[in-house]
């Protein structure tokens, strides 16, 4: 049997402003080609303790069970449940879009069960709707919810989400998938018990690892579960063999090893930059971006107090052909544009201003690409306005 | 709370002889190291589908539902299993090595009952006493087992023990994650239901995927299984969805793209030298590492009809203390060799000639090194009888 012969592939040129993977920093690329060593090599296991320490200050945290898991953002969440429930266990789940009933699938699987507090599709989680689920479920095992939801742009109150469940004795478990670098995230000063991200957001890193970290509450909960994670590539007992100690290593999986360098070198670069400065510089894109939107008669349908900079809802005008629109910024410019997801496909655009994407050179692009699109479909607006906008918002 | 300053991570000179991850061509750094575009972009979902083809290829195979796991071959084998494994089954379990043991921990924790048969380490699978577990089990849902142990060296005959599962009416699961590209792995000829390999070892390409494919089969019990899957980022019938028809590609996880990348450069590259030429060229590697290791002394235990060209297990002599010759070999040469695993620590090394890695310069690399640090151990043996064998081997 033969395939049919197949060339290698170079990728077309293009600027990622969806809600990720973002644009990847040049350097991680370079770092990502660096040659392979082995997982177990002296030079590795350093890597490791690098990285462990870049994480902890990434998730501003000291917990020691703080790594990244071989795998994308939905393992890591996966890991968080399974390490932390058990059968039979209730766990209160917020929902306020996509993921937050990809956690109910979760739950549901680890064979417990979810209860749902919901909230409407770009609203942020209702803190007393939260606590009355709490109340009347006093004896769950977690309150799990999501923390910047990539699928509308809202951020929600970690610190006081994560403050309600640890006041009752609830363990917290919370999804800072597109958060981490882009908004502050406070794990310790949170009081979050399990914390996961994902490589392909703010770390503007290529995608396909996420870094979790969990309290000593959540770490003492897995050492003593009573009947085994039901994943064996997830469980933290076994994981924590490979991550901890550097002075014995115990062989659990191959490491992702040039994935891990190229997560290095994105925590390498967020430490250069600083975690204020980069969530600084997230904002003040966004103000542009917001600004060149609403002068093109845009709008975006987030409350502002609640908006996450680095993921931008838009709503799609009467009239207009939201996928064709998006078709001509790939082909016209190599400029992608999210979708909206669930709910909100077909009714908004998600434009990503995250990592290394988030510069006024895209912020540029993107408004005058998209202004083109819209006028080339009839709508009526000021050529021009937008960018001049945004350009105001820098000055 | 600030990390230490840490600087850009640049991996030490290192050859890769062990058990992998393998040396990587260095085109498939390059392709790795290729800027990221998006898993929805319709340039990456035409690469999905040329993988798919490459994939095909490499395990002989048209089966639909190929596709590579975004995680190492952990999860590869753990998709095999929650994904055709129901609470409640049982499924034998062929063990002669450690992945064996890894393979009852996932029936395990699935919630099925293993029913194990062993052989010992660095010994094939005993076809009449799996055959005998088939008999005494009518009812088991699979036979599983490791082609290739990577622990040992050892290839078992995956063609019959294949035949007997299907003779039986149970599913076949089998793990050819050191087989792939190093010798034949033939899914459509032996029949195989669910057939896992990773990326590190005779593919040469950077750990961290695991490429999967099911027969109609297996695909058919996915679809029409009692109870989903317990593994939501695992779940065969949502990754159909992203990996299925191209032009309905749903949402599942973001993939992780570099590696994609790298992947399909190192299935290129083994469709350019063909399947056959690869196992020939591995095949002839192993004969001269075998001809130099034993004119050195040295003796590799496992039966040669049984040997893993790409994978060969070294006994330790007496007396020589196998953790400082290793460790003399990475320092003086950055040339990394296996150490024994399980019950084979202290007493034996694996040393790899996988992919890119099978090559006449390292074989002799290899053998002179680890002629000079036999030498410094006081082993008597005769400086340069070993390459000379090798030499004479290619000849």
């Amino acid at each position: 049997m033969t395939a049919n012969i197949t060339a290698s592939f170079h990728p077309p040129r293009r600027i990622l402003m969806g809600p990720g993977p973002s644009d990847v920093n040049p350097r991680i690329l370079a770092a990502m080609g660096q040659p392979t060593i082995g997982h177990l090599d002296p030079a590795f296991v350093d890597l490791m303790d690098e990285v462990k320490g870049l994480l902890q200050y990434a998730f501003q945290t000291r917990n020691e069970l703080t790594l990244p898991i071989s795998a994308p953002g939905s393992a890591g969440m996966e890991a968080a449940f399974v390490n932390l429930i058990e059968p039979g266990d209730t766990v209160i789940v917020c929902q306020n879009g996509v993921f937050g009933g990809r956690m109910k699938e979760n739950v549901t699987r680890a064979g417990a069960t979810a209860v749902m507090v919901t909230d409407d599709w770009g609203t942020v989680i209702d803190l007393e709707k939260a606590q009355a689920a709490i109340k009347a479920n006093p004896g769950a095992r977690a309150l799990a919810f999501v923390h910047a939801e990539t699928s509308t742009g809202v951020a929600s109150d970690a610190a006081a989400l994560c403050k309600m469940a640890s006041a009752a004795g609830m363990l917290s478990i919370l999804d800072a998938v597109t958060s981490v670098g882009g908004i502050p995230v406070a794990v310790d000063a949170w009081g979050a018990d399990a914390t996961y991200s994902g490589t392909q957001k703010c770390l503007s890193c290529t995608p396909g690892i996420s870094p979790i970290t969990f309290s000593e509450r959540a770490a003492e909960r897995i050492r003593t579960r009573g009947v085994p994670v039901q994943s064996w590539f997830l469980d933290m007992n076994l994981i924590m063999g490979y991550w901890g100690a550097a002075t014995k290593r115990a062989y659990h999986h191959t490491a992702p090893i040039n994935a891990i360098y190229a997560l290095h070198e994105s925590l390498v670069i967020l430490q250069e930059e600083g975690l204020e400065a980069s969530w600084a510089r997230h904002r003040k894109n966004h103000e542009a971006l917001r600004d060149g939107l609403e002068a093109m008669g845009l709008s975006l349908p987030v409350d502002p107090r609640v908006r996450l900079p680095q993921l931008n809802l838009v709503s799609v005008p009467d009239g207009v052909d939201e996928a064709r629109v998006r078709a001509e910024l790939l082909e016209h410019h190599g400029l992608e544009i999210g979708a909206g997801l669930g709910a909100l496909a077909g009714k908004a655009w998600r434009i990503g201003l995250m990592g290394y994407g988030s510069n006024p050179a895209n912020v540029r692009l993107c408004l005058s690409a998209l202004e083109g699109a819209l006028l080339r479909q009839g709508v009526k607006l000021k050529a021009g306005a937008a960018v001049a906008a945004a350009d105001a918002a820098y000055a």
